[in-house]
């Protein structure tokens, strides 16, 4: 099975999706950034009080997916239709967890806007705690849903 | 402690590092894309054939990296004098192993500019290996080394 | 009334627009530099003569009606179809005053990008003249007439 | 007097300042948005309960205020050190009123950005409140302070 | 015949497209890298060794596409649907040649797009070798084909 | 003699300049755009009268000097310090003829900067002719003048 970036000739290119027809698509990403315990209790006390990182983290997810084809050199710039990013606090990573949803009414799909959405909130949050904790780690960042194209939807397992 | 991206009042703020000495910095981060066997198998040999999937993700990550500032609300603009990134093949993952390093001449760290580089070059290999598999995972984002700041040397255990 | 930019737990999003109708929108929006005497005079004679800060200020405002969605983090980028930027000196201000139309073939209205034309345009008239006058002052940014989408015409008073 | 950013034969270009001196710089700008009594209530409110206009206009300021040499044509890019946005209900206008602070170590001002910190900071204000209230006025945006260059400190009357 | 990106009192604007058709629309556009035999002879063994400059030349070229309404003040943005650089090495020359092609469904043309893939890997190309030729030259960029427009199709002679 | 972007195994890669010193750098690059006598007529006489294309392409390659690193993956971002943009209307090409100029107080050379402002220029001279000229070729980009930095004084002979 051939990768769709490259040509018959192995060059990258921008694939050809003219003749994709239009329609409404969905994609939701998920990941999480790690913490120690101590940095975790800053953020969850910071939120009540003064500081708050999620939020910061948030505008810059929805942000960031509009950014997808400034990043993703072979990715096709989009006009999204809604992106939404929900980071909540858990206690047993411990850490936070990040999902973000991107729709568009295009030739093709969200999932590179929503996976950027995650990964640029998860940046954020590790750079606003950064003074406190170094070691911190982000991963789990995949796909969980996308619906909406010609390849059908897809649901991670 | 607290976090110094907020004000006294808790209000999110670039930091004030007018007065940090002007030093040479360096930073280090890492981070993989797990795939499963097969699409694993199609990149290595797309490698040596046609179509470089980590050739394309270098790229973008290295141009990743100066995009730093304008994806990471609170960020410092800095001018960075180095950025490489590397990407290996990892049979035992299976998937990419990659690590990116930058430095600068300035005021403020740049391992925010390293895991740009490290995510960015992560969605990459993401968007071009994404026809054949779905499910593939980002993780293990996290700074490796981080020296020539105020703070000293960091190096992760 | 809700603002529709937050979810129902008070969260920003970046609102759905997926089954709003694609209609032919326009949007102006009107702003002024208001400035010295000696200013104003300047540039009226440099405009004649030589230095023309209305058509350099024009031209920033039609790009950053461009760069609208990078700008304000909520904003859906458009396929803006068309925009002008007029700049008149107005000798009773005395300063100059500036009007954007902008006009797009989407799912949401344009006024976002008219009034960013208007204050780039503005910001640009002092850069240019700010040699001479650190004391102007922008004001007067509106919108001025809006149509196309759901919520109807508006003419402002 | 002639304006800077013209030669000598009356073209527009970026001004040398290859020869000016690398030194602390501050600039502070001020501005408001003024609105209906009632959108001022929603915001106020918002922000205690959900929905925190300011918060999100604050972050969008600090952005602007990096964006400042893509916007601003004649503007040179500059290493920031510091921004800070502060924004604050005003009951008596009604409306919220907007202060930034920007700072750099550098060869120019950076007057522009704190300007182009409060018009994005406004801007985003009215998009976040616009579903409510079409008729809001940007005004009053001016320098309250420059220093650290050449032409000395200057403040407003 | 008058320039369209000017309206009647002579003042630039971005053209209004509301009313044109969305069609499918291509563009080709080529020009050429002419440099020293010996250059040309690094680059040549290089590609097949290790460096490969026209590798990082194409994805440069198709990012440049992107980037095409950043650029170009009057350009419309659009949905571009396929971006295709191809660079071949020409001993004749001796240099690099280079073609661009670019599609999108829209209301306007994209020769704008497929002239700045061009001139971007071009300058890509200049910027990889000046190490070791700062003599070379970039030339003979023109537009190859455009079709799909009111202005129906046009193909260099 | 070996290409300086990559490395010792051929990678691409972003060269470390943190040794080098920060000196006074000037570039210099020129260009022209060639185009039917009737084209050259048009640009002439609008710009005694209305629509100064000239002016318009002079703001384009200033702005675009500013993206350099933007558009050309493995160049460093610098301080600019000072972009002119010269276009002459010479009717013996016929056509116009493109210098650009500029200065920075940095780690590395600004050839690529000035290269970009030229290559800017032009395409924008073609995007403001094109609805009466598709035939105009953009050639002789190249480097006239370089120094400041290690490798001394360049002179295109």
């Amino acid at each position: 099975m051939p990768l769709t970036h490259f040509d018959s000739d192995g060059q990258a290119h921008m694939v050809d999706v003219s003749d994709k027809r239009v329609t409404d698509r969905i994609a939701v990403a998920g990941g999480y950034v790690k913490m120690a315990r101590e940095t975790f209790d800053i953020i969850s006390e910071g939120r009540a009080k003064k500081g708050d990182v999620l939020g910061v983290a948030r505008l810059a997810g929805i942000m960031g997916a509009k950014k997808t084809p400034d990043l993703i050199p072979l990715c096709h710039p989009l006009p999204i239709t809604k992106v939404s990013v929900d980071l909540t606090l858990d206690p047993d990573l411990p850490g936070v967890r990040i999902e973000a949803t991107v729709k568009t009414t295009g030739q093709t799909g969200v999932e590179m806007e929503a996976l950027t959405a995650v990964s640029t909130a998860a940046l954020t949050v590790y750079d606003m705690t950064k003074a406190v904790d170094k070691a911190m780690e982000i991963g789990g960042i995949r796909v969980i849903l996308k619906d909406g194209g010609k390849s059908g939807r897809y649901e991670a397992s």
